[in-house]
């Protein structure tokens, strides 16, 4: 395959809108999420992100990217003040809907309306779950942090719950995301489903890793039905 | 869909290797790269990261995860002492060799050699490239953040050049990434191909998004060809 190289020359003299089409493209595959949040009024918001990552399991650590000026601020505002979110994965028969959750409404509009997603609530936890999502987190504010370089926020969450399809939880502890249908994204706009080539088995420096079957390695089981 | 609820004290409660292989599925699907850097007596050194994520286009910034104590503390030494590293895109044909590069090798062993993988170089840039990804990038550090809650570390770079097939680039600056083979990755181990749904137009509040075409919206098309 012929490659061709692009220089820092090459990106600057680019169009605005295909570079940040094409740099947003180039780190690959992202996760695919709905923010969920309510003001002090009861005013909900609900934003896609792209940015989700894994900061760490114990405590269970996740952190998403918030730009300036960006659709995200409202949702923002209110993690802020009320200190609670949710994470809510989107899966196809919701990527349309979850997608037109960046178009530019006004704060009083809630996206759930506007996009036709449902509101649900649980408990006595603040902020509102995705009804049609698969798989969502209620999460509590630990830490924020502005990148020097550029003024975009990395928002930090610890994981208070998370609701899921038990089918989908491996006897080891994998989750089986590609069963809920989750999506993910490439560039800003394009949205995949995804199949299996395998699991792999954990990498010792003197074996060569192998597949694994769906219910991973036997060997570090965890009995999740018995913890339940 | 019956969900079921797993609060504090159930995560609490699993199997430590069990939590972190569910709490590393629950975000969605990450990015398959591969970091490669050389110390300044030439050893080179390759790890596989699935928390590669766009920070923003202008400057174009790329961050990563780097956790305390893991294997990857190999490439964060020598990005900090070096300052320059590169990105490589995982496709499914290098999928077993990248997550073997995982293992705990001694820092005197190159996972390059390892795993049967090529280090490349071009032209003055110091750190090596992977041969065989089909979409890699040349980074230069700008910035390093800890995170406070666990320690764990944000490595910020800025892309220097970009290699890819100039074909995989649409007329709007999208990359077909699925184009190129590119995996994605659930929990801690399993790789994934990806088949596309749909490319969504830009939201607005006013009109629905729809499904465009692979070649994206016409009326943002920046003319790549044009740019070279």
């Amino acid at each position: 395959m012929t490659l061709a190289k692009l220089n820092q020359q090459d990106l600057k003299g680019m169009d605005q809108r295909g570079r940040v089409k094409l740099i947003n493209s180039v780190v690959g595959y992202k996760s695919a999420n709905l923010i969920g949040t309510v003001d002090s009024k009861g005013q909900e918001n609900l934003s896609i992100v792209s940015s989700v990552i894994h900061l760490g399991s114990s405590p269970a650590l996740i952190g998403f990217i918030s730009r300036p000026h960006s659709v995200e601020r409202h949702t923002l505002e209110n993690i802020i003040t009320g200190g609670y979110y949710t994470i809510n994965a989107v899966s196809a028969d919701i990527a349309q809907q979850a997608h037109q959750t960046s178009a530019r409404y006004d704060k009083r509009q809630s996206e759930f309306d506007m996009v036709g997603l449902t509101a649900e609530y649980d408990d006595d936890f603040p902020a509102p779950f995705v009804l049609q999502s698969p798989l969502k987190m209620g999460m509590k504010l630990v830490e924020r942090i502005t990148i020097a370089t550029n003024q975009t926020e990395l928002v930090i969450g610890e994981i208070d719950r998370i609701w899921l399809a038990k089918k989908a939880v491996m006897p080891d502890g994998y989750v089986d995301v590609e069963s809920l249908q989750l999506v993910t994204i490439s560039g800003l706009d394009s949205y995949h489903t995804t199949e299996r080539l395998h699991r792999l088995s954990y990498a010792k420096p003197d074996t060569l890793v192998y597949p694994l079957t769906l219910e991973g390695d036997p060997s570090s089981w965890l009995a999740f039905e018995k913890q339940k």
